[in-house]
């Protein structure tokens, strides 16, 4: 243990914080999920600083893109295997055989834990200074990517196939909480968005469109 | 100005962060959609912290559901009236005439942008003092509620109705990219629900069952 806190370049106070982070859910009661929810909001905060301050003419929208590719599990747990933060985790029988130890998600809900942990121990400059040693060289090569709708609409214009159109099919709820579905359509593919705009769903719909036309 | 940084408990270093704060984007290009973007994730962190603190036995799933009531529009935006806030709100002359100040999105944002903008003007300490001071009602009456799927059982027991079923009808993605599709039903009412996992699914289609029912 002694080895990770210096990859996080980060020394515990109270060390129990730092084995409660390590304990996925499948060996005990006391596992890391409170930790992971407190790290993800931590996350979501540090990276949205960074690229908020990094990136001072673009939008919202864009912003949004670029930190979900950053706090997503794929990226989280590529950057657990960067400090070998499988080998510490307490995983239960089955979930070990199994090869817990190497899957996206229980890499990338331990590290949030972990950044959760910290910042109880050491507050949130410490949290931040560990988040961003972690994510120095995603930071550094972060680039806006346009959004779904926007990419496909691209793809089918170079193939000179005609544009994607999109369909509310149906709306559920109230005023303030609706939920609208879109459905996409590109020659006989169709593909579904829902979401809590019209805009939203169309992004959706667009992004399994974009995973159909990769599958082709 | 000054009486609404009274009743932020909070004085501005740089009150042009205020402005931006306060500057819907029908009224210019410097408008508050970075500072709400920012703002959100402030307000994230600092309700998951509370929460946690607060409920030292609750699982993750239940502070979850117990912040997003506590983030959600609605509730911002009757926080926001509660410091007069749509008075101070600098909207475009179409967006004026048509009421927007008292729109519960117009509010919500403003309200999360002025989060983001101090912690920007005066870290996160700052934002976490003005953010508990804002909620110390709502954090103080926030209670556990159950999921969607949960509640709908229940309402269909004490009506001595069979239970909900739940089915997948559609995957769409990869590995770890997945959407799930699930369609409710209940009788002769079905609802749908799309999510990352097959539970998150059946949970939104859950919710949108419940909207169905209160209605008939």
């Amino acid at each position: 243990m002694n080895n990770l806190q210096d990859k996080l370049h980060y020394t515990f106070q109270n060390p129990a914080r730092l084995e409660e982070a390590l304990t996925h859910k499948s060996a005990g009661r006391l596992n890391n999920e409170r930790l992971e929810f407190l790290g993800d909001a931590v996350l979501n905060l540090v990276i949205a600083d960074a690229l908020l301050k990094q990136h001072c003419k673009l939008k919202e929208g864009v912003l949004s893109r670029m930190r979900a590719d950053l706090v997503k599990g794929e990226t989280l747990a590529k950057l657990a295997q960067t400090i070998d933060l499988g080998a510490h985790i307490k995983l239960g029988a089955g979930e070990r055989k199994s090869g817990g130890q190497a899957r996206t998600s229980i890499l990338a809900d331990a590290l949030e834990a972990i950044l959760g942990a910290v910042y109880l121990d050491g507050g949130i400059l410490s949290a931040q200074k560990v988040t961003l040693a972690l994510y120095e060289n995603e930071l550094k090569h972060a680039e806006p990517r346009k959004d779904a709708k926007t990419t496909l609409q691209e793809i089918l214009q170079a193939k000179k196939q005609a544009p994607a159109s999109y369909e509310v099919t149906k709306t559920l709820g109230k005023q303030h909480d609706k939920a609208f579905y879109v459905t996409c359509t590109v020659g006989k593919l169709q593909s579904l968005g829902q979401g809590k705009t019209r805009k939203a769903a169309e992004q959706l719909a667009a992004e399994a469109m974009l995973e159909k036309l990769k599958k082709k």
